[in-house]
C-alpha cells in the first residue's frame, strides 16, 4: 500500500519555493517578461498585415500561457493533439485548427468536440479521409469541417496546388456532407535556413503555394474562405501575406537556440530555461557536472546541423546571463556535463558542488515537455511568481 | 473556468480500450511476456555468480513493472531521482541507491527519507559532499550512507583507485560521520561497443576499477562493504565477479534498438513499442505518414552512431512483426515519416489510412518517459491486460 506521509509538499519540485534559489533542480523556469515581449511582437507583426494570428499551442500546452496570449478572453488556436483541443475547451476556447492528420479515431473524436460546440477544424489530404470524417459526421449528427493540407516544400504531407487530388479531395468532401474551411500549409523546412534572404523567400513560398491551391479550388467552384500559413521562421519574416487569412506559429512563444540558429531571435528573447545545479567536476577533463541531463533538456539536438552548435543547451549563470562558450556538451538521463567550445578563448568559470545555472534549450517544445510546470519568474528579481501546469498525452 | 463535461474518459488515451485495435495512438505498448523473460534472464545470469542484482528504476518509473521484478517483495534497486526514491517508498521499498551525484538540496532530501526508515545510499566523489552530507546528517539527526564514485573508463564523474583523492573523501566522510556503504561505477562507454569481445572486456575493466578502489580503501583503514557495478551491457557479457557485491542495470527489463546494436539482445527482445497509425503518404517519395513523432518517440537518435541505423525506429506490424528495413526515417512532434532504408531490396508495404503499427524505440528510457503509462499486453492475443502509470519528475 502506498504511504504517503513518505512524500510531503516540501519535497515537491517547485510546490513550495519562494524564490529560484530556493528551487529542487532540475526544474524549468518561465520569463513571463521575455515571454509577453515576444507574444506582443508576432501578433503585432501580423495584425499590421491584416493577417489573424492562430497560435500554435504545441509549445506551451499551458492554459496560463494562452491566457497571456488572449488577455481579454479566447481567440483562434492550433492544437497538435486531441487532447490539446479537448483541455482547451474545458477554457473556453471554440475557434480550434487540429493541424495533424486525420485518422478514423481522431474523427470520432473531433466530432464529439463539435457537438460540444468548439469550431474544431480537422486536416487531410486525401479522398480516404474525406469519406472517413463525413462518416464521422453522419453519426455523430454534426457537419464536420475540414482544412486541405497544401505541401510547399515537400517537408511532410499534403498536395501540391498542381495535383490533380486537390480538387477530388474537395470534391470528395462536399459529397461526403463536410464543410471545406479552406487550405493549411507549414514551411517545416524554413528550421534549416539561416539567412534574411532565404527567410523572406520560405515566407513568400508559403504564401505563393497556399494561395495558388485556394484559387484552384475556388475555380473549380469551392469556397475556400481560410488560407492558412505559419511557421515561427516565416511569419517573423513574410513581406507580403496578400490573400493570406492566418498565420500560425507555436515556438515564438518562447523562442530558443534553433531559432537563435535561424536568426529570428536573440538569446535574451529566450523565455524558457532549466534550472541545474552543479554535483561534481573533472578538472582534468575540463568538465562541470550537473543535475539536468537529457530527461530535463530533451534529446533534441536541433542545432547539430547549424553554423553553431550548442550541444545539448548554452549556459548562463543564476540571474540569466550567458556563460560564452559554455554548453551541455553531453548529457545521460541525469546528468550533464559542461565544457567550453573547444575553439573558445574563454576560461571554465568556477562553479562549485552546489552552484545554479540556467540551460537555453535547443527547442523550446522538446524541453518544456519533459517538465510537469513552468515557474514563473521575471527580470524584476528572483521570486518564483506563479507555477503553471502543462498538459501532456494524446 | 473549466468545463470537464468536453474531456470523457472514453477520449482518454488508453483508459478503456479493451484491445490494442481499439487504443487511440500514440500509445505505449508493454509485452509482459518479452519483460517477465527478460527480468528473469539477467536475474539468474547475476545470482548464479553470487551477485546481488539491485534493478535500476530508471527506465521503468513503475511499481507494476518493479513488483514483476520482486513478485514476493520490495528487495533492493536503484533510483536516478529522489522523486523516484520517494515513490517507490511508499510501496514499501526500503533499500535503495540514488545513483547521481549528491547536491546540497538532495542532501537534505535524502535524509528526510532516511529518517523515515528507507536505507537510501547517495552517491559522491569529492570531500565538498562529504561535509555536505555530514551536515545534512546532523540536522536530520540520522547518519547518512554514502558509496564513492568511481570512474572506470571516463564516462562521467567519479575518481579512480590511483586517484589520492579517493582516501581524502573516505577520512572526510569518516570525520563528518558519515557512513561509506562501499564504491559504485559505471561502465557507461559499454553503450558505445558491438562485440562481444569488447563488451566482456568492458566488464572486467569495471570489475577492476571497482575492486581495486575497494582495496585502496580497505588498505587505508575504511570498511567497504559495497562493490557495486553495472550497465545492461556489462551485466549481460561479465564472466567474472570476483569481489563484486551487486550489479545495477535498467535498461534491461524492456531492451531497445541501442542495445540490439550493441549485441545484448534481439528485436524479438523488445518488450516496449509504440502503437502509430497511418495518417497519410507521399507515394512519390517512398513515405507513409504516422502519427507518431518524436513527442511520442523520444528524440533519442543512439542507433546513428551504430552500425545499423535506425531512424526514430524499427517499424513492425500491429501483432509485432518487424517490417524488414523499414523504419521512421524522420520526425516533428507529432509525425512520423516512415520510409525503407536506401539499399533494402523489400517494397514498402501497403499501410493505408488508419491501418496501425508498432515502432520499437531507439531508448527505452527515453520513448517510456514520453508517456503516461504501459498499455500492458502479451503474447497470447490483442487484450489490455492492464494499465500501469508511470512516474515522472524530480
Amino acid at each position: 500500500m502506498p504511504q504517503p506521509e513518505l512524500r510531503t509538499a516540501d519535497v515537491q519540485n517547485g510546490e513550495t519555493a519562494a524564490t529560484i534559489g530556493a528551487l529542487a533542480t532540475p526544474a524549468l523556469l518561465l520569463d513571463q517578461d521575455r515571454l509577453d515581449r515576444n507574444l506582443a511582437r508576432l501578433c503585432s507583426r501580423v495584425t499590421a498585415r491584416g493577417v489573424v494570428l492562430r497560435p500554435h499551442m504545441k509549445t506551451a500546452k499551458s492554459i496560463d500561457v494562452a491566457r497571456r496570449a488572449y488577455p481579454s478572453g479566447p481567440g483562434p488556436i492550433t492544437v497538435s493533439t486531441l487532447a490539446e483541443a479537448e483541455y482547451f475547451a474545458q477554457y473556453g476556447f471554440r475557434d480550434m485548427t487540429y493541424a495533424v492528420g486525420l485518422a478514423p479515431h481522431t474523427a470520432e473524436r473531433a466530432m464529439r468536440l463539435r457537438t460540444a460546440g468548439v469550431d474544431l477544424k480537422v486536416l487531410l489530404d486525401s479522398p480516404e479521409q474525406a469519406i472517413m470524417l463525413g462518416a464521422a459526421g453522419r453519426t455523430a449528427r454534426a457537419t464536420p469541417s475540414a482544412l486541405i493540407e497544401i505541401d510547399c516544400d515537400g517537408h511532410r504531407g499534403g498536395l501540391t496546388a498542381a495535383d490533380p487530388k486537390l480538387v477530388i479531395v474537395a470534391a470528395t468532401l462536399a459529397e461526403a456532407g463536410v464543410k471545406l474551411a479552406g487550405v493549411l500549409t507549414h514551411a517545416g523546412e524554413s528550421y534549416s535556413l539561416c539567412s534574411p534572404d532565404a527567410l523572406i523567400a520560405a515566407a513568400e513560398n508559403e504564401r505563393a503555394h497556399a494561395v495558388a491551391a485556394a484559387e484552384v479550388l475556388r475555380a473549380a467552384g469551392h469556397e475556400c474562405p481560410v488560407v492558412s500559413v505559419g511557421s515561427t521562421p516565416t511569419a517573423h519574416f513574410a513581406e507580403d501575406l496578400t490573400d493570406v487569412t492566418e498565420m500560425r506559429a507555436g515556438v515564438y512563444m518562447f523562442f530558443d537556440l534553433v531559432m537563435h540558429g535561424v536568426g529570428v531571435c536573440t538569446t535574451d528573447d529566450i523565455a524558457i530555461s532549466v534550472l541545474a545545479t552543479v554535483i561534481g567536476a573533472k578538472p582534468e577533463k575540463g568538465w562541470i557536472l550537473v543535475d539536468a541531463g537529457w530527461m530535463a533538456l530533451s534529446r533534441d539536438r536541433g542545432t547539430a546541423m547549424q553554423r553553431v552548435d550548442q550541444g545539448y543547451g548554452l549556459v548562463c549563470s543564476l540571474s540569466g546571463k550567458v556563460y560564452p562558450d559554455l554548453i551541455v556538451a553531453q548529457a545521460s538521463q541525469e546528468h550533464g556535463i559542461l565544457a567550453m567550445r573547444s575553439e573558445s578563448a574563454h576560461a571554465l568559470p568556477d562553479l562549485s558542488i552546489g552552484a545554479k545555472v540556467r540551460i537555453l534549450p535547443n527547442h523550446a517544445c522538446a524541453t518544456a515537455s519533459q517538465h510537469e510546470l513552468y515557474n514563473v519568474v521575471s527580470a524584476r528579481g528572483d521570486a518564483i511568481e506563479a507555477r503553471w501546469p502543462r498538459m501532456r498525452g494524446w
